[in-house]
């Protein structure tokens, strides 16, 4: 049976353009959002969702349940969703860390409904469903972390992963515990590295004029400091072990640089790292 | 007695660029090239010269005379050229640190020719006068850094203000040694920053299928890491000291970070680093 009704639950930046996505894919059917009032009626205007529902109705109706809330808020709703959600529906999320998430669906999501975790590689420093694009998730890799191994084995998680290639993204499949570990290496430990410049740039180069002699390069690598701290809260809080283990080796390499100033083993560290930039775009 | 003819040695990026800007900001003297023969067969077919002299013929008929090769061969050239200058010319550089340079033109221009330092916030991970525009010094800081406190009071110093200005860039006038500090920060460690990112994430995450799982956000913070060892070997050798010193202030936020995590302190250094954002945008 084919994927009728959608519920987007928090109709955010992801969340709104899932249902923007969805449409331009050409789905025909129903998206239902559940969020405050005034997101849903910014989701309307946009025309991300069809309606707004409150959760118990719209999950209860559901063949997909798509949560994109702040990951603190999907550990919350898990518990209520697996009472809710028929036991036709798939129960996807849209969270940045994927461990704690899993493990909570493992314990509520022991019969009926299945549930898929899911985290886009998509996104931008601003939020809100205002910002919400159909094109979000182009060319994006969409990692989908699994209760167990392998995918679930039903016609609904086929129809998923064909509905995440028709809205452009690339579906990989990945363990939880693999997955944060990897994004605290290519997204957590970017934005630290990010913040922690841009701090620092702030507290030793005060005087206004100074900042006019800087280049593109600070530009750029400050501008994922513009990331708001209350979408990072839970990030850090659901992944602090990965993270504080990159920063540690991070904080260590950067030491190794600094004393071999300006010696010539830095052009080794120049090397390594125009190989992964040769890796990030092979062409 | 205006400038009618320029002499650019060195004719990559940079003197490439200014050639070009020159001409296109309606210079109409004569712009002579001083490079290897490859280089100048490239900058002739890319019109940013007028014609290819070996230093001494060059350097004895011009006006202004623009160095612009990297800069250990810029302070080798600085005792020959200020020989060779004629007493009406000014000779200005374009290197990236202004501290070494400006000591060693102080040395050498004790008569005759007049020497401004200069460093054009300009430029790309890419090199050589195949990449050069005329457009790379719109909208760019442009720091002029005197032998002594004031800039000289010339005719031929306006002049060259004057086009400064024309192509596009803003002067700014600083002693060479608050420039080198500043850029430690604004140039060399974020270039560092990338260059160990790139390369902490080369060595953790080995596996290529891991690496689809990067976001935006790490191809923008290595970016810098495409930039040339070469280019980047004076530079940290003639500004060691500041990059040591910005690199052991980050190493601390970076470190105090770190043992935040998760904590509520961060959301400081997110507002800190957002602050920087804004005054680096003000709109």
């Amino acid at each position: 049976m084919p994927i009728e009704t959608v519920s987007i639950v928090g109709v955010g930046l992801i969340g709104g353009s899932f249902g923007l996505a969805l449409r331009a894919a050409g789905f025909t059917g129903r998206i239902l959002g559940v969020s405050s009032p005034r997101t849903i009626e910014a989701a309307l205007a946009r025309g991300a969702i069809d309606e707004g529902r409150p959760l118990d109705q719209a999950a209860g109706q559901s063949d997909l349940i798509y949560l994109s809330q702040p990951i603190e808020r999907i550990l919350e709703v898990i518990p209520v969703v697996s009472r809710l959600a028929p036991s036709r529906a798939l129960v996807t999320d849209a969270g940045s860390t994927k461990r704690r998430i899993v493990e909570q669906a493992r314990g509520s999501f022991t019969s009926g409904a299945l549930f898929l975790g899911g985290h886009p590689m998509a996104g931008k420093e601003q939020r809100g469903t205002e910002r919400a694009e159909a094109h979000l998730f182009q060319d994006a890799t969409y990692v989908l972390t699994p209760l167990e191994g392998q995918l679930p084995t039903a016609p609904i998680v086929d129809e998923f992963v064909s509905w995440i290639r028709k809205i452009g993204a690339r579906p990989v499949v990945l363990p939880s515990a693999a997955h944060d570990r990897i994004v605290g290496w290519t997204s957590h430990l970017p934005q630290l590295v990010a913040t922690a410049l841009a701090s620092s740039v702030a507290e030793n180069v005060t005087d206004e004029n100074s900042l006019q002699v800087a280049g593109p390069g600070l530009r750029d690598m400050t501008r994922l400091a513009e990331s708001p701290y209350d979408v990072w809260k839970d990030i850090l809080a659901t992944n602090s072990a990965n993270i504080t283990q990159a920063l540690d080796r991070y904080i260590e390499k950067l030491t190794e640089l600094r004393n071999e100033l300006p010696g010539p083993r830095i052009s080794e560290e120049f090397e390594a790292a125009r190989q992964l930039r040769r890796k990030l775009h092979p062409d």
